[in-house]
């Protein structure tokens, strides 16, 4: 059997350590044939080195200037392509031969080569929300017009993915994605009002970005899920929920009309999401620590409150609308998140000021892509005016 | 679509009853084409007049007469074919032309029918234990050379049935059977040798008939259903594992050798893995109770103590033999349980007396049916004499 061909993007963050761990254990199977990166060059050099892509892309162009010099100096390395900027990540997408796209990069900047992917014939294994709460409508459609599939990355969408292969979408009653709750799951909301950064920054159990941290807080990480799932699963909102399950083990589970519910777990290990996606539907090996249930002793869960967590009632509202709400809601939710981090607003206004948001917002039914830019573009000088606002009344 | 044509042998009993709904519920998909009990014929006649089947069977012979007399008098209900007997079970299956064979016919009475199954070319949904434990490999060679398939329908091993939809046997690292851990999982060694009849009986969560009801303070179920998960799933004993669950909601898992864990859950309702046998690989509606996690607050595991439940540990050397050593441990453990039930043997006896036959044991390898049989009779014969000296040694 030929070996996969996989493009990377992203290939120097955490997702993308991680996929580069994965090919290692695979390498029979799975070949890295092209990688990108922001700016880690030194980095991307490495993994050059190890991997011997055909076509490496750096957004930024003194990185690439300088990726390029050392390549000079290597011996007996062939240099891969080298592409540079946003519009570089695209012409990797588009110029290399590949079998899927696994798409680690963060934020908006990825979209564009994600829709490249399809429209080239590249399956898509999706590690950032910001696609799907973005352009749901756009990926999915391309998806199904090209034949292509969306593979999920993250834990939660792979653990459903996974549970629906024991049937089919139309037997579906109800997926739940399970929530850790984060770090305020047992704080009152007068408590809550007095959260300073530090206490948001202080995740109990995972160390991950500042963003991502209070969006674990605010339970935001999660309303953008629900989103994802929407589209990945191609569910009404109301067949989605969510529970939460403090030890993170139970991934999330399937609830089928017959009775029977399907769930995965598994260790917190991003390679065994990454791997499935890339290896679909195969499983191979992975040398990693099982979950032990009987270690464990127990599984708790409990339903999350929409009062202390708006972001969860919000996620559904957005999705009701079915429009560019949700590139607004994770829009002003990132200024408003930045706000808070610099410590220009307190806690429970992070989700106060991404609701007046979406209240001002005009919905624009199935946007193309310059909508949802557009869309975005609006909702962050929106949210900065509505920040501006809140200083002047406090003031 | 053509209905499902089912034939259900032991269908006055609980199992029976539970398919009797399904099929009511589903009536458009699947059809009660032949039926069977013991002796119940009055509801045997219940379910003629509802299901209209083309034949039916009744061991008992002076019931088949009873019914018999009750049909001809019955107005505008045409009457099935009748058979009669142990060997009318048999003519029922072989006669009968379906796709499926339930099979809620306990002990080894059932034996023969099921294999009739398979020879004329019907599936078999097994929810009987003995089936597997006692001819394990002569149901799966038949099953392999005709083509069809075993189903399980109790929930252990319908929830791993399940969870292999999301993978292959190959891929499989372990299979995780769940157990309550019965009235005794708590329960000290020393205090183990003062129990009573009467406290075994009084399980804290179900309401079985008496010998089950043991087997599952003992462990005993389990370690049959360890034999079982080996045969339906023709996995090694060492990738068989138990982990005490004592909510039983968590019905068994499968782990995967990518550090995935796919497991099913769902209520105690006995017609959820009933309908899956009969429907899949499809999912049809049930009115059921879904499981609520939230409501629920916790699972707790354990791992199960091999010291105070010998029966595992057994299991595992029963495995290890692959010949009639199985038939030998159920069908002593059978005359055991009717001993302690009777009062004449002490709780930890039990095991202790199937050990004992056990290890007098001269196994055959790979035996036929009538192999099988002898089997079965020289342990009941052993474990009296057993029983017997005991008492002698204890006067």
């Amino acid at each position: 059997m030929a070996k996969k061909r996989i493009l990377l993007l992203g290939s120097t963050g955490s997702v993308g350590e991680s996929t580069d761990q994965v090919v290692q254990n695979l390498d029979s199977e799975l070949d890295l044939v092209g990688l990108a990166a922001y700016s880690s060059w030194e980095r991307l050099l490495e993994q050059i080195r190890l991997h011997r892509p055909e076509a490496v892309a750096l957004v930024d162009q003194q990185a690439a200037g300088l990726l390029r010099d050392a390549l000079n100096k290597e011996q007996g390395l062939p240099s891969p392509m080298i592409y540079e900027g946003e519009e570089g990540l695209v012409e990797l997408v588009r110029n290399t031969e590949a079998d899927i796209l696994l798409a680690a990069i963060s934020g908006a900047a990825g979209l564009p080569a994600n829709i490249a992917a399809l429209e080239t014939g590249k399956d898509l294994a999706l590690a950032n929300k910001e696609s799907l709460v973005m352009s749901g409508s756009i990926l999915t459609r391309l998806a199904r017009e090209k034949g292509r599939q969306i593979l999920p990355v993250d834990s939660e969408h792979s653990a459903i993915f996974q549970s629906l292969q024991a049937g089919t979408n139309e037997e579906v009653e109800r997926i739940i994605l399970t929530a850790s709750g984060g770090p305020f799951r047992k704080t009152s909301i007068e408590d809550l009002q007095q959260v300073t950064r530090e206490d948001a920054l202080n995740h109990p159990t995972w160390e991950m970005g500042e963003k991502i941290t209070i969006d674990s807080a605010t339970l935001m990480n999660k309303a953008l899920e629900i989103i994802e799932a929407r589209w990945l699963f191609e569910l009404p909102p109301k067949k989605i929920e969510v529970v939460v399950h403090p030890q993170s083990i139970i991934h999330s589970l399937v609830e089928y009309r017959d009775g029977s519910t399907i769930c995965q777990l598994g260790p917190p290990d991003m390679r065994v999401p990454i791997q499935y996606a890339l290896t679909y539907p195969h499983r191979l090996s992975l040398p990693v620590k099982q979950v032990n249930l009987a270690e464990l002793g127990q599984l708790t869960f409990e339903a999350p409150d929409m009062e202390r967590f708006p972001a969860l009632r919000l996620a559904y509202e957005v999705l009701e609308q079915g429009s560019t709400a949700a590139t607004v809601f994770n829009a002003a939710n990132e200024v408003a998140v930045a706000a808070f981090l610099k410590e220009e607003i307190p806690f429970l206004h992070i989700l106060r000021v991404v609701e007046t948001c979406l209240r001002r917002h005009n919905p624009v039914e199935d946007p193309d892509l310059a909508g949802i830019f557009a869309a975005d573009e609006w909702a962050r000088l929106e949210t900065e005016k509505i920040l501006q606002q809140g200083c002047k009344e406090s003031a």
